[in-house]
């Protein structure tokens, strides 16, 4: 795809995109389960303390009593340990599509990242059997860097500036003509992390009809609609997927940011009404330090197709995390519990599904976009 | 049950009794799920390395060439997160049968236990509207103890000798006529935890049949038999349901324990001759730290139901264990492990398999026993 006008891309990106790139993907991804557990739908059920709403707008005021039953959809479970798998594939099936295999083989792939997209970029190349380069800070953790190399990727080092590792890609660049593929703000990612939408959808529908009577929709069991689904947002491109697949129908899209160091750049710049272009926070949601992507921000700030952006402390998504792993027994990276902890600790969201719920609650879908921390990270969010 | 020679009770252990057990507590119990993961397949089908046979009598040898492919049953997704709920659930549910539900209701059951045990005969005698009370030693963790408490269960505090805990069961069982639900030596409990191998034996043959290419067996997809499955050994409870319920197959079931400071009595016992009564270990396997109940005893002992039991390190207890929180993303305690443990690093079992399985290999079901831990534990086994 040719760069242009943001805005204008933007137009592009439909369900019916979201559904092409599933059909390109499917061979290649796993269907991760959706899973439930009613334990988290007592807790997140359950009113908070009027102690915890102290310092916060709400102090004083009665806490609201909204009504969950959530649905997590884990892609933890995905291949490489994150949703990542299905853009960088997706990204890759097109590259072949429109260029030809041959030139795509010869000429190779490249991109900047010491995360999941590095991992998944390097699989997805391996599987199509194309040369993949992942231009990463020579000071990432060595399992990083041995994850990437597992995958057959050619891993070379850069300094950690952002101008230091385009200079290096550059440079293969130049010697190889190795084709970039960015981690978020592109078109065909962006298709193909809004599988997981599609996906979930389809596997809520299928659980509401297997359970009629534990789902909050009795009535219509055979036509069960998500109220919600609530993403992580970093660069954006798992959040605008899944916000375009769902711009058709009536389950509203939300998102989740860390709010540590200004983490929240996304519901700050809906905000302010204009896109935060630089971040640089240190949160323990590694995967969200990112500001949000061009493209993405095309669709996130889109009233039509987003419900609304809402961040969380440290705390909370540390309390979050402590949940999965202890009563869902999942393995989660802090990244991805930041919708869970929006549902539990955000009053302001909880006063949405309150008034919207009522007495039925609403059904919210929250995507676990990844799984790739280690048993020591775990000991230290919880050490002190 | 009355009492009897556990020689005489064993011979009533019989799959058809597991079959009963399985009838009865279907209802109130959690059909766990069965994973498979093909980095921990391809790990355990990996020869050992030279160093790593170093100080074993395989020193110098060349490391089996062991083919894997490993099926997890997740009992840790049960429900109170462990296996004991479907002994507890059995146990009560017989009691009902056999007593009446008024005498049962009016005495209510107990038993004294720290762990699994106590939260899942806490849950079943709610479920069932019987009242529970849980001996505890004044020293348990907090956790646990809230953990028992909020299942409705009477917690009453002893010390922490078996001396001190009977004393205080026998004056609760003086003063309201409570039953006595032991742990694991138990013919109930034992018919309960068996049908943790009727399920997976019943979701491996399906698991097969939908992916014919996958398994070993390509030659019988319609057909196919696990080639063993491996459990934990603490109390016994688990394994020698097992067993009972694979005596009529061909699959051979296998027991693993921790080797530290003699966890390994039911190994060491049946290498003697004869039962080890007594064990005191600290093994961070904590739910392995009882020895082998007598009735247990008969069934492990007994050679054309038990093909072996293995020992495992503390450090190749958290090795698994590292790998199942990392690689699967999936909760468990470190009991859990051993029995992947075995597979991964006892070069006598990886000789069996090499030499028993072949150029196919074996199909193995490991039953992770329970997840129930702590982010601070995890940290705990993972730090220095």
């Amino acid at each position: 795809m040719a760069v242009t006008d943001p805005a204008v891309t933007a137009k592009l990106l439909t369900p019916a995109a979201v559904h092409n790139a599933y059909t390109l993907i499917k061979p290649y991804i796993h269907t991760t389960p959706l899973l439930t557990c009613k334990t988290l739908n007592a807790i997140a059920s359950t009113p908070q303390s009027a102690e915890s709403l102290r310092g916060t707008p709400f102090e004083g005021q009665a806490p609201a009593k909204p009504k969950f039953r959530l649905f997590f959809k884990c892609e933890n479970f995905q291949r490489i340990g994150a949703f990542k798998a299905r853009g960088a594939f997706h990204a890759l099936l097109r590259l072949i599509e429109q260029k030809g295999e041959d030139e795509v083989r010869k000429r190779g792939v490249i991109t900047h990242s010491s995360g999941n997209h590095a991992q998944a970029l390097a699989l997805a190349a391996s599987t199509l059997h194309i040369p993949a380069y992942i231009v990463m800070p020579s000071i990432s953790t060595p399992s990083k860097i041995e994850g990437t190399k597992s995958h057959g990727a050619k891993v070379v080092f850069s300094g950690s500036t952002s101008t230091e590792r385009e200079a290096v890609v550059a440079e293969i660049q130049s010697q190889t003509g190795a084709i970039l593929v960015p981690p978020y703000d592109d078109f065909n990612v962006i298709c193909g992390q809004g599988t997981t939408g599609l996906e979930l959808e389809g596997q809520y529908a299928q659980f509401v009809k297997e359970n009629p009577g534990l789902s909050v929709h009795k009535d219509s069991p055979g036509n069960a609609t998500l109220d919600a689904v609530i993403t992580p947002i970093g660069g954006g491109g798992l959040n605008a997927g899944v916000a375009t697949y769902f711009s058709d129908k009536s389950t509203r899209v939300f998102g989740a940011e860390p709010s540590f160091e200004g983490g929240d750049d996304c519901r700050r710049g809906l905000a302010a009404g204009s896109r935060v272009e630089s971040v640089k926070t240190l949160t323990i949601a590694d995967g969200l330090r990112t500001p949000v992507g061009l493209l993405n921000w095309e669709i996130i700030s889109d009233k039509s197709k987003e419900a609304g952006v809402f961040s969380v402390t440290e705390e909370q998504i540390k309390a979050a995390l402590r949940l999965v792993l202890e009563r869902m027994k999942v393995v989660v990276e802090p990244s991805a519990v930041v919708g869970l902890a929006v549902c539990l600790f955000d009053e302001e969201f909880r006063r949405i599904v309150e008034k919207e719920g009522g007495d039925k609650g609403w059904d919210v879908g929250i995507v676990f976009s990844g799984g790739n921390t280690t048993v020591e990270a775990i000991g230290k969010f919880f050490s002190g």
